[in-house]
């Protein structure tokens, strides 16, 4: 048993494929610890290992149990996803939430618990978890597949704490370039403007400079292409096409 | 087609399973526009709608490209779901920040481009695009299946605009008890614990109260609940059991 990553309980999944699919899903965000509570087709399930391309037989071997009590007894955090409870008194949380307040308190080990595919989780399966987490959808079609509604959950519980960040320059192999290329380009863009009586008017000429340095500055260039544009400023001052 | 909400594009996709299950994510989360770019087996596909779970039947009809520069020609903001580009110069965002992105900007309509199974998105198609996404997975095991990989990205542009608070305590058809119902319950265990010599310690009993009075109020009761309690209350001090 995996002590450090949350579990992953499928009660009476149907499907094998669901099953394996909720593997891979699992093995995708760095999860291992998937639990069985009486399967339907039995365990093993050669739909399953189809369907984990591999994430199956790269994990500890599954736990089955016969019921969801013995499949959560050493968890210490247990979040049942479900629908909103109407005759239980339950907190609530949404995937995100869930996922943070389980990784805020990751010394715990916790445990994620989902229903059979038609039938979902009775209310004496519900009463044995602590949480409810209940995946915002559409209300007009709010039937989540469960290898999906698994996934769902793994996503949330890696990004909860994944350190990407939100939003990089990627710049390959070439770097940003500095600000004296730039500006070197710049000089000679702007020269070459000049020269073509690309400014009609010497009072809008500091305004559409401006302009024409924004479309750069906002591109973020890297040296290579820095080095392109000024290839493409040389061709474009020899190309006949350009002035018909 | 649907402006105002973000248009799916598969490129090039080869299981008619995987169209039915980015169809059916995409509903759940309420989007409609999905575009595909030569699927292998062509369209309609029916292996796509039995996987679509009746989505496609609910949705307006896909359309159908031959080029993805056909396929995005009307959108403004164009976002390519891959890995991260070795030669390319590109912003990358995560899932979620690409969805706040799209969010801020829904004036604008948004596109999300898959690439094929196995092959992912050609250079070209990610030049022709504005942004890169690339979902943080398991680097040992990094491989999402096409409809799971549509399934996070719809899941996160729900999100981004979805107002569901993060944790609430759902009580059902029952209110939260008012304090005095609490305290009243309260009340009457301590009396009932004094009578039967549970504080062993004066000096000691203000804490105990203490800590005891902190489990019901952690609690968060409902008046159903402390109506419960109340009658827990005085059958164990009419059972003969309860002082064995």
């Amino acid at each position: 048993m995996d002590k450090t990553t949350p579990a992953i309980i499928l009660t009476n999944p149907q499907m094998g494929e669901n099953i394996g699919a909720a593997a891979r899903a699992m093995l995708n965000f760095g999860l291992t610890d998937l639990r069985l509570v009486g399967p339907r087709d039995g365990w093993p399930n050669p739909r399953a290992d189809d369907m984990s391309s591999g994430a199956l037989a790269k994990m500890p071997p599954v736990q089955v149990f016969e019921t969801l009590g013995q499949a959560i007894a050493d968890l210490q955090r247990v979040y049942a996803t479900t629908a909103r409870p109407r005759d239980m008194v339950k907190s609530v949380y949404t995937p995100r939430s869930a996922a943070q307040n389980a990784c805020t308190h990751r010394e715990q080990k916790s445990g994620f618990v989902f229903g059979a595919e038609r039938t979902g989780l009775t209310n004496d399966e519900i009463a044995l978890c602590q949480h409810i987490i209940h995946i915002p959808t559409n209300p007009d079609f709010s039937s989540l597949n469960l290898g999906q509604a698994v996934l769902l959950i793994c996503h949330e519980l890696y990004q909860a704490q994944d350190k990407t960040p939100d939003k990089v320059l990627e710049h390959g192999d070439s770097a940003p370039a500095p600000q004296d290329e730039i500006e070197h380009f710049f000089g000679r863009l702007t020269d070459a403007l000049d020269d073509g009586q690309f400014f009609k008017s010497e009072g809008l000429k500091p305004t559409m400079e401006r302009n024409i340095r924004n479309i750069f500055t906002r591109a973020e260039l890297s040296s290579q292409e820095v080095a392109t544009l000024q290839g493409i400023l040389s061709a474009l001052g020899k190309s006949k096409k350009a002035t018909e």
